[in-house]
């Protein structure tokens, strides 16, 4: 393959972006990723966010695995969710764990590295080096905190097109993602048609609903609750809310599972003890559970970009850039589309995807629909889910047929 | 009617119980309540808690509605929930508003204090005049704190059927409550069969699901994040850990409602403005509302005492102290049971009151079962639900009549 003008980071850790003297410490991951790939945008070409300010300069870090073919017709490009990245398929550098989405990304996996050239690229709004509130604003030598911009999932979705030219890809064979990523994926299917060949939308929704939203605050307002917040300047104060990063992550997380997947996980079982100990100890396993789930959390996350990306998705309503009609972000549209739901999934339950394959069917566009029974909740589009995987594999190798995409090269 | 040594205190606010000059604060509602009766129970008289020691000496604040009839057959007692109190159907002290479940208790009410005599307790642990965490232990004449015993739900109806023996009253005509309340009925009922003639268990469970224990947790830690928690000591180091206990109250304020009744009251609606405004304002309504629910709780709550009421919650297990059969709890039962769930609750869905049902059921007990249709979610219950309202009027006349109670006295 070749990529236009992309710098390797790996070996870039102990540079000092920012250029001045007081930043003491090693330079975060927001500015120089680990085992990533940068995009660098100047002042040439600037983000044009929906808040109505643009951002620049700025860059994108992301991932790719597998060869791009010489027509450069296998390009598939992931979004990743809410608190996901661009180490989809590889060991990550900050939690030395897999790849967020192993199970489905690889060589033989459903998004199959042997044939697919898969990009993962960090949001815009994150914090493993794509900018966001945590990298270094140019201009100040210091962190943007929150002076950095409100971000939309259009935005995010504009800078993934640009990183696309930046690498001299017109059009992708195939978009997809779960949760947050599913949003971007629509966008995509609604902004660049032109440039979809087909898109997997899973677990997802066109708008946020109330009661998503009532969560996500309820995230924000614990972290900014924490007094080490200190207003979003943490890190130049040389603080870092935790706490109230842990608190709102382990909220979160209960809205990622199902109460049937926390009844057969956890139940009323004690944690390494036959009786309650009358205290306010983790007695239960599932409060031990959630307690690890909020403190390997921040071990990795960045708060403030915690704020900016549920904002983001608060904010999205693909029907509202269509003067209310969602049949109209899909009109014409030539994208062939794979909607995916769980049945357990409550944050956002399979009558969120029907108004996806209902609008897609108002607007004539190709569309299959799953729902996939499970009792794993919102998180089983991360799982060992082999109805998802086999529907995944089938939809890609119809579509890999209609693109004129060869076996396995 | 007469109740033997009940003390009015409603002009004793300006009392300084501690007897110490430390206490430069006016007292606290926790020590000496406002319009409120109460029970003081001396070393003679501890109350033997689950956990394994006693609490001595200990009060029981109350209210009551109505007349005692000569017979003593016409008592109602009123459980309250989480975050209720005895104020169940008069002017709150604290609040200013209306009592907890004014459109349920009261003069021509489903539960009409024109024929029964209605008393309602602030249970064991809570914060508004019977003893809890944020009371004064007269063995050091300080707050409680975090050395309060963990309490369970049958420590709150041990400590009511006390409160009965004090007040002379033998048996009770119906016990009724929701939530937490509903839990204390199953335990009345479990408990004391003898002493009562018919439960309303409204929108509960007889054990505390993983989920439920995980949505407390977040709550709780929200609160112990709050720097000015300080361990507990917050009444001592005069702080308020106002933010973390908002916080908790937020996250569980969503779970009270439906998906359903949120989209309903809220949908995406900005909050006076036709735009977002690409911040972190309260841009949505339900953003607004709920930080106004968060904002308003901590002025008349207890952070301890949310702690200590949560966690008796997640300790109740109904069964398990019967061998893990639920129907030996009622085994034998003369009681009449009226169990009531909302298909939109999914904090105690219908599955949990059907669990009730059928252990009733096997234990061949009296019971009717009504599943109330509505979007209004766990909070129905006190809400103006005009089928609830029948279900009760009629289930209270038909065991009236059963118990002998005239017309209205």
């Amino acid at each position: 393959m070749r990529v236009a003008r992309q710098e390797r980071t790996a070996d870039m850790t102990n540079v000092n972006l920012t250029g001045t003297s007081e930043e003491a410490d090693a330079p975060r991951e927001a500015d120089q990723p680990h085992d990533s790939l940068v995009a660098r945008f100047g002042a040439d070409k600037p983000l044009k966010l929906d808040a109505g300010v643009e951002l620049t300069p700025f860059q994108i870090a992301y991932k790719t695995y597998g060869k791009l073919n010489s027509q450069r017709s296998n390009v598939v490009l992931i979004c990743h969710a809410l608190t996901g990245d661009q180490h989809v398929a590889s060991f990550h550098p900050v939690t030395k764990k897999a790849g967020w989405w192993e199970t489905m990304v690889g060589p033989g996996r459903p998004i199959d590295t042997d044939r697919y050239f898969v990009i993962c690229p960090n949001v815009v709004g994150a914090c493993m080096g794509t900018t966001g509130p945590s990298s270094t604003d140019p201009k100040t030598a210091k962190p943007w905190g929150l002076d950095f911009p409100v971000i939309t999932i259009h935005d995010m979705v504009r800078a993934q097109a640009m990183l696309l030219d930046h690498l001299g890809i017109e059009s992708l064979f195939a978009v997809a993602g779960g949760s947050m990523g599913g949003m971007q994926v629509l966008q995509w299917a609604a902004s660049y048609p032109a440039r979809v060949f087909c898109a997997l939308p899973i677990a997802c929704a066109t708008r946020h609903s109330a009661q998503n939203i009532a969560f996500h605050e309820v995230g924000r307002q614990a972290i900014m609750a924490d007094p080490e917040w200190c207003g979003g300047r943490y890190l130049l104060e040389d603080t870092n809310p935790r706490r109230g990063l842990a608190v709102a992550r382990m909220g979160a997380h209960i809205t990622y599972l199902s109460d049937a997947a926390l009844h057969r996980k956890f139940g009323r079982k004690f944690q390494d003890r036959a009786n309650p100990t009358f205290s306010f100890d983790a007695d239960f396993e599932v409060e031990s559970y959630l307690r690890h789930q909020g403190i390997s959390f921040v071990e990795r996350f960045d708060a403030n970009s915690y704020l900016y990306l549920t904002r983001a998705m608060d904010y999205f309503d693909l029907a509202a850039d269509y003067d209310g009609v969602l049949a109209k972000a899909f009109k014409g549209t030539a994208t062939r589309f794979c909607v995916v739901s769980f049945t357990s999934d409550w944050l956002f339950p399979t009558s969120e995807s029907r108004e996806i394959v209902h609008a897609l069917n108002a607007a004539s566009a190709r569309v299959s629909f799953a729902e996939i029974v499970t009792d794993k909740g919102h998180d089983a589009f991360l799982l060992d889910e082999p109805e998802l995987f086999a529907i995944v594999r089938g939809f890609l190798e119809g579509a890999g047929v209609a693109r004129g995409l060869g076996a396995k090269s």
